[in-house]
């Protein structure tokens, strides 16, 4: 079983504190907005879906103690909102889940200040089930792909840790693992913020996956010794062709994978799939500083005077992608008509 | 013009302190063996052929200072040969080194002590000529390969500071900014030893060549902007169809290439082909600890019960492989034949 990143216990939100990861296993309650605001500034909770969650949870905390009129309960709402929106701007699910909070009160036929603060929570934890249905669903279908004795390999982290519990590209290996099959994992460290090394390979070690961690430029070398069955990575937006980006690296295991005859998977939720990116060429590319590159991890490794490209993702054409594994089943090519197919 | 590694002035020997960089440039002076095997040891000079160049002086400066006879001199020589063999018994060029030396002393016609140890200074200088010469023979084969405009990609370090100045895969990038060439270098930071951002990088921004440095997993997005005309890279050994192999990561950078229609070439002197290893299979693989990967900036990035994967080398097949620079000229495909002529 994968750990859960965020629950709630007696009307209590905990999530697990991801800046102790690796070494530290921590659940903290999160008691007022203040402290979810700074959860999500701070990486505490990080991975779009799972950012999502946390401010639906937010906009609860700042609400939960509030005693006034139905007036005064709006005038505070829409402060707390605006006040989590400002936790990460740059990430889409935060806007989502706010958005889907003001949406649920605007609809809802009472102006009664408990029963609107019960909706929040309630639709706080819908939002955990939703995801877990999602994940769980990205799961059944993918682990039709894999058999008893697959070794896969994976990059980044797109695993429980990001959503709910059971992540996107890691959600077909756990219920592999819940079905009893013998399967292990390669996990790339994935440089430069090395999430494989300090989330994925944490996550799979809890749930008891065989696991083994490589630096990304081993990959080529562990598929050539033919140790690898099958590749399964995650996505941050798919475009109307298929062509997909995810973090720096993913193109890289895509042409090896396609070299050796592995077979290369992408595992999302449909909600990634964006028909207005008509192809990869239109995603915009953040290029982050050079220090993630330059001073790793506190410590100086490279010449300060030295130019650096830090590209945060790269795009994978549709052509290295054997499929796209989602909530409603897997899409193959031709990527752009069965794309359109799922959504129409 | 690359910075010397190893250089003698006024029968003083100084070395470039590789531990020190990329943060430090600082020349220190070799006094005695004792400094020299420690010099070796702490790898604060480092890479096949400068060992040996640093063991050869090592053995000068064990007997400079030497008053005796004959016989009391070659106690001491042998005393110092042996000495400076344990500073890291894996390197073989350590050993060609010191076997030179001892040649060099059996077939000397004098048994006049001043004699001997001006045969060794001698000898020591020698091999730093034969170096440069050597690195610059491959430097000048493999600049015609280099197009005024070019922008190169390579891995790990086989640049100046693994031999005593020019080094094999960047001497003809060395050698087109002498022709006034502008050229850009892309550099793989090389995990999980980081000899890419911590030494090629340092040797390229101080040869004023335009550099700049990835991760490991950025290659195959720079190649799919079209951005790499030409890959380079050093080797440890080649076997005699080809097959190389060199720094883990390699082999992946070799696959990339040919998928984006990139040459590949391999830069080596003709010692590094090993006949007797007839392909790739054959070359054994050295396998490492897990805290390079696991705590590879001096802090823990991976949990500490992960399984770890880490082997230093990779074989890249030589159907890969454009083309081998060497000091004796350029060698193609087929290689097997071809390796074969040149030895013949």
């Amino acid at each position: 079983m994968p750990i859960p990143t965020i629950y709630t216990e007696n009307r209590k939100v905990y999530i697990i504190d991801q800046t102790l990861l690796p070494i530290e296993k921590k659940y903290i309650e999160i008691k007022d907005k203040k402290e979810m605001w700074d959860a999500i500034k701070r990486l505490k909770i990080r991975g779009a879906p799972a950012i999502g969650i946390a401010a639906a949870f937010g906009v609860w905390l700042g609400v939960r103690n509030f005693k006034g009129s139905f007036n005064e309960f709006m005038k505070r709402f829409e402060e707390v909102c605006s006040y989590l929106a400002t936790s990460r701007p740059t990430a889409v699910n935060l806007f989502w889940a706010i958005d889907r909070m003001k949406n649920l009160i605007s609809k809802s036929n009472t102006e009664n200040v408990e029963e609107l603060k019960e909706l929040i929570f309630n639709e706080a934890r819908n939002m955990i089930d939703e995801d877990n249905m999602v994940c769980r669903a990205i799961g059944e279908n993918g682990v039709s792909l894999i058999k008893d004795g697959y070794s896969l390999i994976t990059h980044c982290n797109a695993g429980g840790l990001a959503t709910a519990m059971y992540g996107t590209a890691l959600a077909p290996i756990y219920i592999a693992k819940e079905r009893g099959y013998n399967i292990h994992v390669w996990v790339d460290e994935t440089r430069p913020l090395l999430q494989g090394a300090r989330i994925t390979a944490f996550e799979l070690v809890e749930a008891d996956i065989p696991a083994t961690l490589i630096t990304d430029n081993m990959a080529a070398f562990v598929m050539y010794q033919g140790r690898v069955n099958m590749a399964i990575v995650g996505a941050d937006r798919i475009a109307a062709n298929g062509d997909t980006a995810n973090k720096i690296g993913t193109l890289g295991l895509a042409i090896l994978a396609k070299e050796f005859g592995v077979p290369f998977y992408v595992a999302a939720p449909i909600s990634t799939i964006d028909l207005k990116t008509k192809e990869g060429i239109d995603i915009p590319i953040e290029e982050r500083g050079p220090d993630e590159i330059i001073k790793g991890f506190g410590k100086q490794t490279a010449p300060s005077n030295i130019n650096v490209y830090n590209p945060a993702f790269d795009v994978t054409p549709a052509r290295y992608i054997s499929g796209i594994i989602t909530e409603k089943g897997i899409i193959t090519p031709p990527y752009r008509e069965n794309i359109q197919k799922l959504f129409s």
